[in-house]
C-alpha cells in the first residue's frame, strides 16, 4: 500500500464514519422514543391491569416487522432480534412504573426468608404491585406473632434443607384463611409439610429463573396446586401481570423432572469445574482456543462457582431420588468409556444413531436455536 | 374491567401502537441506511486490503456510543447490544463484496475434501478472495496428477481417521514450493504427517468454529507453524482479511488442550443425550419447567445429536490420550457421587470452594458473561 493510497483510504474511511455517526445518533434518539412509547403502553396495561408480557401481540408484530424488512431489503432476522433486544429494555423498565394490585383486601404479606435474594426479588414486586410485606429471618422467631397478625399470605423461601423444618416448627399459628406458599425448587416435600401445618389455602411455587433476572418477563413459574385454588387465583394472576408464565404441575412429576434437570446437571457441571482444577488447566489459554461452543460450556461452569456453594448442596443433597439420577449418568459414562477403550466405533455410532432418532424433531430444532445462540456469544466477543 | 374502560383502554393502545409502528419503520430505514455505509466502509477496505474486523476500532466507536446513550438516559448496554448485532450483519454481507487477494500470482488451490462442509466453505472464501479453487475427493485420485499440476497451496480437510493417511499416500508429489495445509481438529500428528510428505512449506490449521458460521468475522484460527512461515505468511493474511484471529500454538499443547474441549466435552454431551433417551425422558415436558440456563444446555446436547455421527466419532476416538481425560473425568465423578453417597454436605461444600478460588477472578467474570447469554436466550423465546 504506498502513502497516497493510505491517505485517500483514511479520508474516505473518516468521512464515511462520520456518516455513520450521524447515523447512530438518529438511532439513539429512536430507540430512546420507542422505550418511551411502549412505557406509555405500560401505562395504559398497569391501569387496565392487563399483563405486559402478551406473546401473540409479540408474535404478531413480529410477523408484521420482518414482511416489512424483507421488503426494504433488510434481513428479517436482524430486525426481530433488535426488537426482541428492545421488548427487553422495556420489560425492564416496567418495574420503574409498579404493577396493577389484583387483590385490594389482602392485608400484608410475609416473606419468610426475606432477606434471600430470592426473597428480595418476591418482595420487590410485591412492593412494587402495592402490597405490604414484611419479612421474617432467621433471628426473628421471636416476633413471629406479631408479624404473622393480620398477613393475608405468607411465602416460605428458606433454603432447602430446612423449608419442611421451618413449616412444620414455625408455621402452624397463621390466621384461618391466609394463603401459604413456598418457593422452593422441589415441591412434593414441602407441600405435604404446609398441608399438614396449616388448615387455609396452600401452594406450592417453583420459579424456574436466578434472582438475578432483572424482569420476570417471559420467565416461568411452577405451580403445584395444594388447597383451595380458589383463595390464591389472583396470586397466579398478579404474577402473570409481572409478565411470568405459569405452568402448572403435578408436584412429584415435577421433582422427577428436576432430578434430571438440575441435580444431575449441577452436579456433571460441579464435576466438570473440579476436574479442570485437578487437571490443573490453564483456563487462559483455553479459552485462546476456544470456540464460542466452548466459551458458553465454560462460562457455565465458571458460573456455578462464582455463586454460593451452600445453595448447590441445599439443591444436591435434598433429594434422595436426585443420587439415582446421577449414579445412572455415572453408569451410562462408564459403559459408553468401555466402548472408546476397546474402539469400538461401530457401537458408538449406532448409539448416537439411536439417540438421535429418539431426539426427533427437537434435535434439529435445537441445533437452530444454539446456533442462534452461539452467534450472540460471538457477538459479545471483543478483541 | 367494565365495558367502557376496556374499549377506552383498546382504543389508546391501539393510537400508542400505530405511533409505535411509525417510529419501526424509521428504525428500518436507518438499520438500512448503515448497513449501506458500513459495506462502502467495506469495500474502501477491500480496496486497500484491511481487514474488515478491527477490534480497537469497533471497542472505541462501542465507547463512544455508551457515552452518548447514557447522555440521552437510553442503557448504554441496549446500543452496544443492538451495535453489535449489526456489525454481525454487516460482516455477512462482507461476501457480496469479495475479499482481497493477498497473494497474486499463487498458481491454483486444490482443496483435499472439498466436498466436506468446512471444506465448502475455505473454498467459498478462497474464490470470493480471487483465487482459483479445485477440488478433489475420494473418488477423483485418478486424476491426481493434473489436479495438483501447478498448485500453488494445498489444504487437507478430510475426516480425521484418515488425514495422515490421505497425507501419506497421496500427497508426496506436490510441486516442490506448494504450501502444503491441513484443517484438522488435531495438529500433531497431521503436521508430522505433511512435514514427512512434503519437503516445501507446511503450515497446520484449525478453524475454531463449524461451518455454519455465517462469517469469519472474530472467529479464531489456530496455526501450528511447521516449515518454511515466510512462504506462508499471506495465507494468515488472507485470513485475517476474512476477519478471523490468527492465534499461534504449539501442536503438542493444542493438542492437549483440545482433548479437555474437545472430546472430553463431547463426550459427556453424548453420554447425557444417552441418559436422557434411557430415561425415557420427555423432552417436551422438561422444556415446561426448564430455566433459561437449562434450556441452554438441553439445546447444546439436542445439537450435537442433530449432526454427524461419524463426525463426532472420529474426534472422539482420534486421540488416545482423550481417553485419559474421560476417564479421569469418571474418576473425579465417581468421587463425587461417593461424597454424595455418604451425605458428606461439608467435604462438597469445601471442594466447591477450593475449585472457585482456583478459577479466581474468571468465575465472577464467566457469571456476567453467562448472563448476558441467558438474557439474550430468554430474547428469543416465543409464546
Amino acid at each position: 500500500m504506498d502513502k497516497q493510497m493510505n491517505e485517500k483510504t483514511t479520508a474516505g474511511l473518516e468521512h464515511l464514519r462520520d456518516l455513520i455517526d450521524g447515523v447512530d445518533q438518529q438511532l439513539l434518539h429512536l430507540l430512546r422514543k420507542r422505550l418511551d412509547l411502549v412505557a406509555q403502553v405500560g401505562a395504559v396495561k398497569h391501569a387496565a391491569g392487563v399483563p405486559i408480557y402478551a406473546p401473540q401481540r409479540e408474535a404478531s408484530m413480529l410477523a408484521k416487522r420482518r414482511d416489512e424488512a424483507q421488503k426494504m431489503n433488510v434481513s428479517p432476522q436482524l430486525i426481530e432480534d433488535i426488537l426482541r433486544r428492545l421488548m427487553r429494555e422495556s420489560y425492564l423498565n416496567e418495574k420503574d412504573v409498579g404493577f396493577k394490585q389484583i387483590k385490594q383486601d389482602l392485608g400484608h404479606v410475609v416473606v419468610v426468608g426475606g432477606q434471600g435474594k430470592l426473597g428480595q426479588l418476591f418482595s420487590q414486586m410485591l412492593v412494587l404491585s402495592g402490597y405490604e410485606v414484611k419479612s421474617i429471618d432467621k433471628n426473628d422467631w421471636q416476633d413471629a406473632a406479631a408479624i404473622f397478625d393480620g398477613a393475608g399470605l405468607v411465602i416460605v423461601t428458606v433454603p432447602i434443607n430446612v423449608t419442611c423444618e421451618v413449616i412444620r416448627d414455625k408455621l402452624t399459628q397463621l390466621p384461618e384463611n391466609c394463603i401459604l406458599a413456598d418457593l422452593t425448587s422441589i415441591k412434593e416435600a414441602p407441600l405435604t409439610a404446609m398441608l399438614a401445618a396449616h388448615k387455609g389455602p396452600v401452594v406450592g411455587l417453583h420459579p424456574m429463573f436466578g434472582p438475578d433476572v432483572g424482569s420476570l418477563a417471559k420467565q416461568v413459574v411452577v405451580v403445584c396446586h395444594g388447597r383451595h385454588q380458589e383463595a390464591y387465583q389472583w396470586l397466579l394472576q398478579q404474577i402473570e401481570i409481572w409478565g411470568a408464565r405459569i405452568v402448572e404441575a403435578e408436584a412429584e412429576r415435577h421433582d422427577k423432572a428436576m432430578q434430571l434437570v438440575q441435580a444431575m446437571r449441577h452436579f456433571s457441571t460441579f464435576v466438570y469445574g473440579v476436574n479442570l482444577c485437578k487437571e490443573e488447566a490453564d483456563i487462559g489459554n483455553l479459552l485462546q482456543f476456544s470456540s464460542p461452543i466452548y466459551r458458553l460450556e465454560l462460562a457455565m461452569v465458571g458460573r456455578l462457582f462464582a455463586q454460593d456453594p451452600e445453595l448447590y448442596a441445599d439443591i444436591i443433597f435434598a433429594q434422595p431420588g436426585s443420587q439415582h439420577a446421577i449414579s445412572d449418568y455415572l453408569d451410562n459414562y462408564r459403559d459408553a468409556l468401555t466402548m472408546l477403550q476397546t474402539g469400538n466405533r461401530q457401537a458408538f455410532v449406532e448409539q448416537f444413531q439411536r439417540v438421535a432418532k429418539w431426539f426427533g424433531d427437537f434435535a434439529p430444532q435445537f441445533q437452530h436455536e444454539s446456533r442462534a445462540m452461539l452467534q450472540s456469544v460471538n457477538d459479545m466477543k471483543a478483541g
